[in-house]
């Protein structure tokens, strides 16, 4: 093997006449007897390289022999193409290279698949020959933009005196949160370390030793029940400074976010981002994390109908529920009466009992099954609360608020993508903030965190952390970009007091408190600065600006939905010595395999 | 709290007059009545303020309850101090703050040690109280060091076209190399993941991938019980080429080395490195990873010595063992016949059976107890091969030659650290070549890899690989940073047929190679370039920028030698749900706490 002198997607007209060694692989070849064409690609791109059978002939022999996906090394000189065969699809399109000399570096059996973006391949294949899948260009492409979201983010970051500390991977098992992956401990028989589900402790123990300003491009684990777009590792941007309140935090974001969007993307985003309560999300768009691209708004009609003689609405705002409804444009013609008969199983999905409809005629009356029970003037009240007109569709849900929202908040991003409403281009960012802080967990017969339980309740809201603390707001953010959430953060409780308040509130006996926070309490004696965060899914802001729709796609070595390594076949079975020196044994069932 | 105009460690007279709001800790605090000093440190450095009684009572009289450690925020006027008050070490030290606001944010109880540089902490206490540890200043800069190492290093491989990319951390057990942690997996009770000991694997299927330029700042973890210098979790600088050979990858590794030091230490260093082979590193000085920055060579003295009448040595030479010395320039004055005499005990922890001396003396002559065996000629050839003058004094091995070397290798650092032979801010690289791929292991019985079962032969030794295999080079490399191992790597073998050969030479067989590599092995045949790549221990680099001696103190949250962390006191007991739903019993022993 030679040095090469360059890489193939460089090359133009500027280096016609030139000599040049290039290497890589077979991309496509074409056999025209006397004339060989060869696609050489390489990480860059790649380039036409013509064996000319008159000119060269050993060279062209070689040249007959290789096949796709072979690992070549040529000698040649940068032509210019014929007018007639210029590609001007590509960079390298009116150059050929003139081959004198080949070396096959190594070869390439038949492959599983063709390496072209176009062909619908099966995931497991993918997954266990992904070092053949991440050959095709988009894959390439998004570890590329994976790649440079993290550095634009780190140098970011260094711009605002951020410093990037590694805390540990072995480390404890603590039980709030999700579940551990444990790792047995040899020396110590019968322990075990937790891998990190966050580095929400160590990063807040910098704060306390005065770093100030920390990040950490973080691997993180949760062995839960893995759904389409979770992964048993993540990587979280992690960010926690000290002495940087609620705004400046946000401001400081909201500058990397758009930095991001512009530099990746050549998009332009305003700051300041909206904001929005999560009770105003919740209402007004059924969601946590509403998709702000487009309207379609939540309102409220119970006021308007409780007096309906349509019993079903009436009887739910008697109960104390509500009647809610979103107002779909333009769907009334393309909807049958079965149709939206049907949406019922989708309201069905998120709890509903069913759903009502409503289309608006030509003449601006309503027609379908419950229209008769709302007269001239309810129905005239209720197209002016939707802003409705002609063709559009109303949608309802009376239920529980939590129901009626959530199944509403759902209709409204299925339609919005069916009727195309918003540019995928689009970047609309916004903060969704005042979370409640704690939630009452039926299971557990006591009140879990809604975020963790380091964060750092509303100050006006303190004092309820005893008495009503389902009402105490969280001084939590999160950010949401185009109905994804992207991460969020808080400010965090630094006084020793409040954080066994928060303990105690979390059912925890002081004992409990101690044995596992018991190191961070006492931390927050030695002089804790004021101090807050926040972390963002890296794998799915990737996702995002890849313009991918699968978080595996964002991962070179990605887990299946059942936690398997396709391509090693992790996790497998180990020795018995192996178990012995972990003094473990295995219990009831045989290992997946050996 | 507000939002702070500045940090301390900037203000100087630029900003006489200004009004500023600052935040830190108490870093000092002199009470002298009226008024009151206090040294204001935050992350940047530390400024002096001033309270004073008769200008502001109230601020003055919240100062006279504030202690070392505690959490303030402060308001005040940057004032001129006087001559006779500026102190020249610190940056503000013509400056001073009039403070008229203070606000306490936290207190601070009582340390268990001083936050400062010079005091000797038991080190059980410092990794207890790690968050106060790291407030210190040295740990401080020692932390900055190696954020900025990365940082750079990630710089310099960015502008090199190498990209970062992720590889799992839950990952396959394989039986080669060291011990590995194991992940137990829930979903597939019995099963384990395994905890990456390198990324080595996934770094040459991303070269099957084309990515050709892959580097990450990988943690790596290994169940080996821990000397002084080990972690059971390290972080290394992993690099992968592909179509870069040996003296690419070396020289682009120099460049990064020049960079480095002279970024982070204003030292210069020349290109190219110096280079060893390992035979010769062996032989002249006695290490792998020989410290250059002295002399004091290995000689072998076998040949003028084999006809001796001191029999220990001639017996030697007989047996096809080897007679080698060291020459310590100077000593003869300080050591007496004693002092060498006890140097056998050194020489015994390397496995000798002694140590032989002789001092030179004023005229020439050879003294001490094995003199007489040398004649005025010997005498004056041994002076000669070892360049030896007055008051030197020759020490001497006669053993196998690996004892010999380890053994004159060992005393030549020792000697050179006692007698100053080096400047501590020199930066000496050297590279390493040439090593064995295999040695034989009596206790397993068969051959294994040094490096590891991927580093390619010396392609003149191919041939040697079934028949000699102890006899077969490796295209590997070593970088050493004055007598520290800093990294190492190599080619990478790229064909199946060769990697089979390697694996049958360490005894696999076809149906082992193929349950534990069978992935690797398919991945070369569908096109996989030549290759190869290095990997450097991050931690012991940045011991030695931040001139450092204990690699402890270049991680954040280490773990003691019995891989404890101290802090949160992980490993720990879990409960017997946990257990439960990994389908696994702990035998014999107790938790070490629960």
């Amino acid at each position: 093997m030679q040095e090469r002198t360059h890489i193939c997607g460089e090359l133009n007209e500027m280096h016609i006449g030139e000599t040049v060694i290039l290497q890589g692989w077979v991309k496509r070849r074409r056999d025209l007897g006397e004339l060989i064409f060869v696609d050489l690609r390489d990480r860059s791109g790649y380039v036409q390289i013509v064996f000319n059978g008159d000119e060269n002939r050993e060279a062209h022999a070689l040249a007959e022999k290789i096949r796709s996906e072979y690992v070549i090394e040529v000698t040649g000189t940068v032509m210019k193409r014929d007018a007639e065969n210029v590609n001007e699809k590509i960079s390298t399109g009116t150059i050929e290279i003139n081959v004198t000399d080949i070396t096959i570096l190594n070869k390439a059996k038949g492959l599983p698949f063709m390496i072209e973006d176009e062909q619908e391949i099966n995931e497991d294949v993918r997954l266990k020959y992904r070092y053949l899948d991440l050959r095709r260009q988009k894959m390439a492409d998004t570890m590329h933009m994976r790649y440079r979201t993290t550095k634009l983010i780190r140098d970011i970051l260094d711009e605002e005196a951020f410093m990037e500390i590694e805390t540990p991977i072995l480390t404890k098992s603590t039980p709030e949160g999700a579940r551990d992956y444990l790792v047995p401990s040899r020396v110590h028989g019968g322990s075990f370390y937790a891998l990190p589900q966050s580095p929400q402790l160590f990063k807040q123990l910098l704060m306390v030793s005065g770093f100030e300003r920390y990040y950490q491009i973080a691997r993180c684990f949760r062995d839960e029940d893995l759904r389409a777009d979770r992964q048993p590792e993540f990587t979280q941007v992690d960010i926690e400074a000290s002495f940087m309140g609620k705004e400046a935090m946000l401001s400081m974001m909201e500058k990397m976010m758009i930095q991001l969007v512009k530099t990746l993307k050549g998009a332009d985003v305003q700051a300041p981002f909206p904001r929005l309560t999560y009770h105003e999300a919740m209402e007004r768009f059924g969601s946590d994390k509403p998709d702000l691209r487009f309207g379609m708004e939540l309102k409220n009609v119970s006021e308007l109908v409780k007096d309906s003689s349509f019993k079903v609405f009436s009887g739910t705002v008697e109960r104390g529920d509500v009647v809610k409804g979103i107002c779909v444009k333009g769907i009334g013609p393309d909807n049958s009466r079965k149709d939206l008969d049907n949406l019922s199983a989708f309201a069905e999905i998120y709890g509903a009992k069913g759903l009502a409809w409503l289309k608006v005629e030509d003449d601006g009356e309503l027609k379908g099954p419950i229209a008769k029970f709302f007269n001239d003037e309810k129905s005239k009240a209720l197209i002016d609360i939707f802003d409705a007109s002609t063709d559009d569709v109303l949608l309802f849900v009376a239920d529980k608020r939590k129901v009626a929202n959530d199944v509403l908040g759902n209709l409204r991003n299925k339609f919005a993508k069916e009727l195309k409403l918003f540019d995928p281009k689009d970047f609309n960012f916004l903060w969704v903030t005042e979370f409640p802080l704690l939630s009452y967990d039926e299971e557990m017969g006591r009140y879990m965190a809604e975020h963790h339980p380091f964060t750092r309740p509303v100050a006006a809201d303190e004092a309820l952390l005893t008495e009503s603390p389902e009402k105490v707001r969280a001084e939590a953010y999160d950010l949401v970009l185009n109905g994804y959430e992207l991460g969020g953060g808080s400010q965090r409780i630094y006084e020793r007091d409040l954080q066994e308040k928060m303990f105690s509130a979390l059912g925890f006996t002081d004992e409990e408190a101690k044995s596992q926070f018991g190191f961070l309490l006492d931390a927050f004696e030695y002089g804790t600065p004021p101090h807050g965060g926040i972390a963002l899914g890296l794998d799915r802001l990737v996702m995002i600006l890849a313009e991918r729709t699968n978080l595996r796609d964002t991962i070179a070595f990605p887990k299946t939905a059942s936690a398997n390594c396709l391509l090693t076949n992790a996790p497998s079975g180990v020795s018995d010595a192996q178990l012995d020196e972990l003094k473990l044994a295995v219990k009831d069932q045989k290992p997946a395999d050996s």
